[in-house]
């Protein structure tokens, strides 16, 4: 019996991005910080590289929590930011909900911290509203790999498609001719491997 | 198609606390000692703070599985405390779905020692009579990995839906407002990072 | 919406250990070699002590597969023993499958090596002709965690529920009272960490 | 309820062989390298052992990602070669969409490179047209285990079958008497403890 | 030829903890966070047990680095406190030099955080200058395992000896009979194990 | 500049069992019970094959401790048996050291539980009394990696050797012809894949 | 018996990069790529802000090693820069021994890849001729653990020291009052947590 | 105070290939199947390609412990090979010794399996007869980590060099120059990424 391929399509996707905060950060432990930061940054540039209507939220950051991480107040001057005063489910703060649904999108891109929280709340409140919910796995962050892959078989049996930012991106993308240098750009970025193929590929033929 | 999402609710919640047993917590392999039992009380505060009616069992108690950890004994002393003479799984004592059923509520928080056994059990069966059962799998042990995951497989097929105790908090608490103390207190209290973000916080800003 | 607990019941389960050959055990390197032999003799005594029809199998056993491990053939001499000529898949040997039959049990309890086809070939096969299917995945073993997890993930689909060789023996038991002793044995011979709270319980009160 | 055994028939399956390129190849850090490569010569060997009608395809090779390793090229000179212009999900080429349905065949055997992409993209929009489709897992290499966890939870879910080369190879041969030696040499040539057995066992009896 | 055994001798020996700063903490991914607290109040527990004098130290607290956990502060209100306004080798601090040597000790017992820097700094100068010195290595924590296998490497070709806190109560205490129950109370309160095992022991014979 | 190999010599060894107690090996999680178990046995396995004078000590077994694992009593029932009153390091009891020094053999093949107390203290102090020590770190245990790496450390700078229970039976027996069943014994009895050669090398064999 | 403490001097040390190159880096795979890479930029900032005699050196560059990263050689415009034609062991290159002497430093800080190689050969030539060496342990990288853990030993056992960047920069800059922002940005710039401290603490304090 | 670099010379080297037998490799588990089957080859390589006198020998082949790998036969048929009837230290055969000091070589590299016992035993031996001893680590194998270490230990406390195959190949060949097709030939049969290399590289300017 056939399954349909709910296919992430640029048009019609937004991007949440739920309480990256400088205290929240130092919870995350189920993923190297070096490699965690990079991640949430790529799907960052995905988001402004393929231009989808991104929200920014943060959850009582005037607390301990601390401040969302400037790198994303700084690529994102215009997006919706909800300072959430205490709603610990995004999906709970109607400013947040609104500013979801004025995007007119029906597949929300969800990355946050903790996953297990700031992530799979809004995701199944989602998935509840009938959204296609496509979860930044490898852009979110927790405590350990217990509360992880309990989060991921929560948001997965939801209905949640779980992928990671590298997925995402060449699933929007589609076909390199539609722009070879960008998307080259934003591997070469953000995937040291991908970086040292272009400097070798350029290095041996540099006429070209 | 939209799934709805079964959000715990602490009017409608209560906590079986299932062979937290001193002589069955040797046989915990699958995460460290000292996280495990700084879990495990993790759960019992959320249980008196949401003021959840919570069950207290043990399993042939007076064998070598041990007495159930005196910490949970004097955290609820008014708890209902079914020392199971024999049933392996809780749900087989009358008096156990007595005093379950006893409370009135429909969503089942479980955890024990060990995991494939007295937490899955008693949730296979509470599935079955339609409860919404919530595993809290950090509070919960068993010998190694393979077994762990295999009991998670077998409970989230069922419809068992897998938490951490963190998520099983929040979700729970809803709005931070509804008391930043309290709620910050049960964070300082059992994780440590975040202790340490309040103590930070609150040097930095001694005068708030 | 409730789902049935599929209870494992002594008087309604066989036991298939499909191909546990002295050749094939060198591929299985998912689980610590002493582990694995004892998890899979601790299976052989629960198939024994619950009085569990047992049918045993080897593949091409005149071949580098090599011969079935001693243990098994000296604990059943009088279980059916299909040394299968060639099938790789157990279920295509008649003489297998009629065997199973025969036990006119509806619960079948796999074990075999490797966990990818001697385990989930038979289990398939016996889901699609409506057998209720119980895998002992810690008496299972495989080249590799990659494959292991595939496996598990193929068989779980199709409606195989994952066990551990410690939960099957005590949901067969239901009650410790049906046999304190002979449950305490079957724990101390194959739970060294039970065996020392035996051993420490019986020295601390000796007149019992 | 019973679920059919959707099962590997060699007359009924080919082999998609998408992106094993040079380049692409130094980002797959799930697997050991060369593990890696004898999984996927090991998976090569299965179709041309077994004769599955296979398709080599290559995600814009002229760039870094380099040219497909050219083993795989070497093994199936005949086979169609679709060296995709752009497209990142193979099915998005007619050429390549054409070919496979050239095959007549329903069970699309599928590997590449990375997993979440160029295996999970194809395989999803097979699954949409109806296909049966077996992701090889240990043939097809990702970034890291999370990527590849997420990847193997969006195909499953969308009924794609997790197998590994060993277990096709298996349920593709049936029965050993097929081919004594050929699935022998299969297995000695890429399971190195396999061929050890082999060693031994030729040794200790010379005569046969 | 025979090495003298330089044994922890508690009439001999000073503790140093050396930077367990609320910020420095969220730097310490080489350990668990709930293990690593446990060891540091185990170690801190040690120090007050045994009576031997011990020296508290931060570096630049006012800044990132953050305050010295308060349960440090609590434990030691008598004991020498200096907050180094800019040394980051505690040893270079004249204040804290003069401190370790009014102590009259020479076996120098360190922890701190990160380890290859706040330990291994002013073990190097405190070996230079003929202490004895104990590193407990699992009341140190620093970024990951590269950074602390390299930081032990250079600490014991130095000569420093590498312990643990449980080790290190052990040769202090010398012989359970100086006080069972002290040394008792020190297990049970930072081993959940040990805790275990006494709450069966005395279940078990109550009337002891 | 060469250096003397001190290799074990059967008739000037002997065996020291430090601490193996039931309760004691509840904190033993640096490596898998069955395996363990299994190395202790097979340890204990040589002693008694060798012939090795062999002393059994407990530290302080009325209490939480435990007793002594009966395996080893019942292995060595004519052994000097000390059951330290107090003493954590085995080597400040007289009567330990009496009968360690009575054996007249200057190697020492320590184990015990746990590695960074009942074998390092000894083994440091019979160093110290230019005895050759062996520590035999896979029948050693002890509460986790860190722990027992430093104990490693420590021991090794003072000059111990560490071996594994298998080096020390090879070391021991020196030539197969010596007794090639009794060795072949040991080793099927301990190491199921060795006890799987035989099987398939007797199997293919029958007439030899 | 004291050991002197051969401790990082600033103005007495220069810094060997050895064949960071596109190709090489692509064997690396005992370090995560996004945390390497990081690593090694901070080593280079390192080098830059203590402005330390920087040599730069490839091997081989024109084959498939490929070219030096070119971040590295941005920073670097006016070092001495080696591109080996064929010497595996720089120190057997005259022009970079030469280099090397001519800074006039003693103390030699080392990183490269692969570890074993282009890190420990060089750095046992330097160890020759009584240069004292740093290594930096977590800005080089090879196969995996194995070959690391043997370099490291072959390295250290010939007098080494073993060292990460973060150790380096903290020994070199001594006391942070030499410069709190250079080391601030240094730290802010290569430690995601420690950035994280800093936007939570400026954000705390606004006003200083 | 400087130390010697005891470097590996081509003309000085012998190579020393202890028991790599088909039963024996069912004991190795502390290293991938794949991976150590391409190591061993990889050093065998390198034996041939720098025309390094090899030596192979067996124990008890005609037992359990198997056959010699045919592929170390077939590379070596004129080199010694000796089939040691008992002495498992092969430097307690007379006939291995004699054909050890009839190379004329002062530099032995060894590998074996297993490591604590045919690598470590003749290891010591011949650092006692002043040989310079290098370990191929990642050419050795063993039970597990645990064995492999203190084996490591062991061998690198008596003075034993640790290296690994491609540590070897490249301190033997000294300069690319020497042969740059031979040793990029060897590097691309046994390093799968740096095949990949090559690939990119000839395919990128295929004028060269």
């Amino acid at each position: 019996m056939s399954k349909p391929y709910t296919r992430l399509d640029k048009n019609n996707a937004a991007v949440l991005l739920v309480d990256h905060q400088a205290g929240l950060l130092s919870l995350v432990r189920d993923i190297d910080p070096d490699k965690f930061k990079n991640n949430v940054l790529a799907l960052a540039d995905c988001a402004k590289y393929f231009e989808l209507p991104t929200i920014l939220t943060t959850s009582f950051e005037q607390g301990p929590n601390g401040p969302l991480v400037p790198e994303l107040k700084e690529m994102f001057p215009d997006s919706p930011y909800i300072a959430r005063p205490g709603q610990i489910n995004a999906w709970d703060n109607e400013e947040f909900v609104k500013a979801v649904k004025a995007t007119g999108k029906k597949q929300l891109i969800i990355a946050g911290v903790v996953t297990e929280v700031c992530v799979a709340f809004p995701a199944l409140s989602a998935l509840e509203e009938d959204f296609d919910v496509f979860i930044v796995t490898d852009a979110s962050g927790t405590f350990n790999a217990i509360t992880r892959d309990a989060a991921w078989d929560r948001m997965s049996a939801a209905g949640a498609q779980l992928m990671s930012w590298f997925g995402l991106a060449c699933e929007l993308h589609r076909d390199w001719r539609n722009d070879i240098e960008g998307l080259g750009n934003l591997f070469s970025n953000h995937i040291p491997d991908y970086r040292n193929l272009i400097n070798s590929y350029t290095t041996f033929q540099p006429e070209k």
